[in-house]
């Protein structure tokens, strides 16, 4: 079962909430002899963390990772040894008290609702369980499962944010890394934040594209019929907070293409032995469920954000009308902060099928 | 581990190959006392069954499905007994001969290469396991789902076909059941008709997207985090053949919203007890991986088919550059049938989370 | 979900009755380009199937195997192509007449009650699910993962009979494949026969203990904690018809030993590089969880025949007191030929470690 | 996968070693508005503490659980919100320098062997991930288990303690629960004791046999054919460290018993509706994998403790032979604290059965 585990060979279950002792997980199936230390994990948590600039969350979480388990030292260094690793990260800055006005009242857009009327109760500080601090051990597992497949590379970038939308022309997947929105065209990034500005200044927030390309998978990943590659990122992705949408290679736009347009055509590279050159990607790098070597080409879109000020109609738990207008410490796009855990999320897919094909493949 | 088998508490395995014996699947965790017998899914395989028209392949199959465990007769009525239910597709007209000249050579678009690469060996007659006609068992697997969760209405019809798209206002349902195209506006259906003779006399294909809508969800499926219902679904239809992308609700158009729009605000119904409407459904029904018990709305897009006449360049198993052009029966067109599968889909998706649902909460 | 699949990532799904069209599996997993044929199983159903002698069921099914997809012909031969594997044994000799009687009462020392109350309804003709003939699938199962690991050899023997024990001194493991009642020490069969004949034509039944050793187990499979391999190893046996209890090495037998006494101490081997020597195998080949290299030794036991002519008191489906004395064709010891299916799913465990040891150690 | 993780809708995932941070587990799928508390946890894990008296380690652990997440406080209570459990138990007592003589020396009888060839690395300090120290996480498990089948009872005795056996005639349940042996005839006390301080002084150890009855299980519990009650018990038992083997009901014993003399007669209970009473209970409570609404009546072996004072033969990692004398803390016979651990996985896999009953029933 699925609730709380991700993954099969690979695997992470993951607990914690918001506003309580801290969020964590437990990685299992991870190989021994992998080099792991708690700041290679921290690397990654570093990039998803609130608080480092004004388009995010200005919550101020450290987000300091601890292992519990499943290392040992050998000659000054720690690597896994094939027991399930548990990771904790505390909660620092939890202001419980910002949630009080919420005990009672359904947010618009939220899980609130479906929370109380699923479970017959309800943590609604901070979100509980539904809480975007999740998201965190995603990225800590994330961590873990690129050891396993250290010759993948995995990036990510803002393909639109709300009503802008990146030039392909200037695409720089660099640029991405260096600017604060994750915007891989450099000349967009002023207008971007301009429109950010005044979206939070607004006490709104609006969605974003987000794109993913992997280079360096191997042929050959892949489970058909009920696990295949796509599929399974297209869940990975799905369970993120607030992502509305999936979609590979061509994607939606595939739909108007011809069969012709849309065929990989395929060569044999000159000169080499035995090896295949596709010369177009409009694949996504998957097909039939399993990698063709290419590179994974991948997008997922988030919703705008639900917590906003600007005030909107609900109702409470005790089934009065209300107006309600969230005051808590919210990212205006978490589509920011999305592409870390969309990248992490993708690193387990991979790792797992890397594992489970080696299993029946060997 | 899910290579062949789909589902947790409502789960099918499915096996067989275009060009073997048939195919078929083994239904387990099926509630014991439910009505079914073979009519009853034989009904739902009717509406896949290839040769209905000029549309879609010619290939004639029957498609009789023969029930060969799991039910018991009572009172002249056959009922579902706890037991695993084994269901049995028989190919008949399959015409290996056709795939002769496939053998060797690895059809652009199509799983050939990516099989041969995995798994060092290929049934290369009608794709093997990678056929379409795998998604008869998804039919019928999801004939029995349907019967778990009979309040449960599923429809589908398609949105876009190539690069023509119906129309929202003129949007009726039961008109895509009445065309051969699935399409929803009767005004499109002539139009459509004659971009798909275009596209078939040329040898060639598009494209589609298909919508679906579910009513009569309870409020309260889906399995938070790793087991969220929007992500379950996205993995179900994204596991269909040809399928590059899945949205629920918005979709990829939520990104650009802003938060006040996109929120589905709430109130309580006037003069009734304690029941919540909301004032829209942007969320399309799954809010924090749980249903609303608003309607779900589901799109995914198929890619134009692969296999076409028009010569496409390509490399065949010994390493040589080759031509092909592929003169199986195709459908020009596979979003036609492909909407009876996502719902298919979609039913097994709700059955194993209603079973979920009852088995944690009760 | 386990309720009829078997094993992680070799992995079979059984389906099918005693009395209804046939049993089957799916085995999904396996390795591809693996030799096989239907000859390669039916060598094994052979050996466990009815009507070969007076000591077990008269019964007589032909029990062929069909294997219906899975397999790809390459010169003259056919092998896995990865893909599931779907096996078919169609019931022939069913004489559902007999069982008119049992329709409404339970049967002592049977599942027929259980079952009722589980399900509220009940294939009462021939056990229906709950029928031994379902081992038959196991043994097919079975056939393919001796496939996956074929440096392992299984054998096994039938060391108890009711109240005669084999004698350790005179142990034979080819005496056991030599005579009707798979009895190791041949001075003992003639005894046996007498005995199980007194017990036969008294209409009675008798127990067993079967004896299952493993040669050619490599070090290191199991996957603690809870995929321990003697774990799993137990759960596959007892999970057969009739299963009692399960041990390994001393077993139960442990209980009155010293530490020092049950310790398998070790030596380097003399004149050999780096091999190591257990100097005994009270551990029967497992320590915690993981097999040390050592031959696997396990016991487990099967309780008397509960289809006895012997008259014996019930109650109806509804409410009444009953007699009732079972005449259908049954073993007088299911002991016999529980051995061949105790060696299968030992088999098919050692398969599902062998890949995932693979899949994580590489 | 189950590597870590133990059951299917009831599930807990554990991670820890003996000797690094601490142990824990993620207990996942349990039902919303349980009342639980740490206390409730503790009650349970104050019976398998070890350093309370001589008969057992002296390691001075608190054993104290800290629960991180799943539960909301409402009215001055704390009840589980269907959010995934987090619970930590920190190691305190650990002297790794007791093992730093082990570092390179494989104990006979234990899994050091086995870990360094499987994972090609091993934490030494105190049998890391295979140390008994994990088992405080199944007892911690099995607490919140016990909250889901409230009505179900199980207790535990040592049937045999080495040579030494426990009358059934002077069987008293509460006994067991007041002398440190958890003997459950008082005549014998004194006896067990005097011998178990005879091993415990000439630096040796002796294996038990545990017997468990559970009472109040209702019946139709167990998912056949692979998810029988009785098989996931034995394996849920097997996997508990030092288990050797497990039986039910009659258990080995009934191999020697006749068809007539091993059946559970039934009768209706007289001036009831309805009611249907077996005269007898070899069976142990459960027939075709199902329980029958009996007792459950279970027994399991544990090995004697491998670490002793004995010298023993054994090898170093380095390819030598070696003699070994373990000095740490060990109980001379575990199988006084493993009845609390036996009951405690029976607790899990009941809990497991009865959600997964309810999924698939109702």
């Amino acid at each position: 079962m699925s609730h709380n585990s991700f993954g099969r060979l690979f695997r992470f279950t993951s607990w914690g909430e918001s506003h309580g002792a801290g969020v964590g997980c437990v990685v299992d199936g991870a190989p021994p002899r992998l080099s792991l230390s708690e700041a290679d994990v921290q690397h990654w948590l570093d990039k998803r963390r609130p608080g480092q600039s004004r388009f995010v969350s200005p919550r101020r979480e450290s987000d300091r990772v601890k292992i519990l388990s499943g290392l040992m030292e050998e000659g000054g260094e720690t690597f896994t040894t094939g027991a399930p690793i548990s990771m904790l990260i505390e909660n620092e800055d939890a202001r419980s008290e910002d949630y009080d006005a919420l005990r009672d009242v359904f947010r618009p857009g939220h899980s609130d609702y479906a929370y109380q009327r699923k479970y017959g109760i309800r943590d609604h500080r901070g979100g509980g369980r539904s809480s975007a601090r999740e998201t965190a051990v995603r990225v800590a597992a994330g961590a873990v499962a690129r050891k396993i497949v250290p010759e993948i590379r995995i990036r990510s970038a803002v393909l639109q944010l709300g009503e802008k939308r990146a030039s392909r022309e200037r695409w720089d997947w660099e640029e991405a890394e260096r600017n604060l929105l994750r915007c891989p065209d450099v000349e967009s990034v002023k207008d971007w934040e301009a429109y950010l500005d005044g979206l939070r200044e607004a006490g709104s927030s609006c969605g974003a594209v987000i794109e993913i390309e992997v280079s360096g998978v191997p042929v050959g990943l892949g489970a058909p019929i009920y696990g295949k590659l796509d599929a399974d990122l297209a869940a990975a992705l799905m369970s993120v907070n607030a992502v509305k949408g999936v979609e590979i290679g061509e994607g939606f736009g595939s739909a108007a293409l011809r069969g012709e347009e849309n065929a990989d055509e395929m060569r044999m590279k000159k000169g080499k032995g035995g090896e295949v050159v596709f010369l177009s990607n409009h694949s996504g790098g998957v097909m039939g469920g399993i990698s063709t070597g290419q590179d994974l080409v991948l997008r997922f879109v988030v919703k705008p954000t639900s917590s906003i000020r600007v005030v909107g109609r609900t109702v409470t738990s005790g089934g009065e009308d209300a107006e309600v207008s969230v005051r808590g410490r919210h990212d205006p796009c978490v589509g920011i902060r999305a592409g870390v855990v969309g990248e992490a999320m993708v690193a387990c897919v991979l790792a797992d099928h890397f594992l489970r094909h080696r299993g029946q493949i060997g």
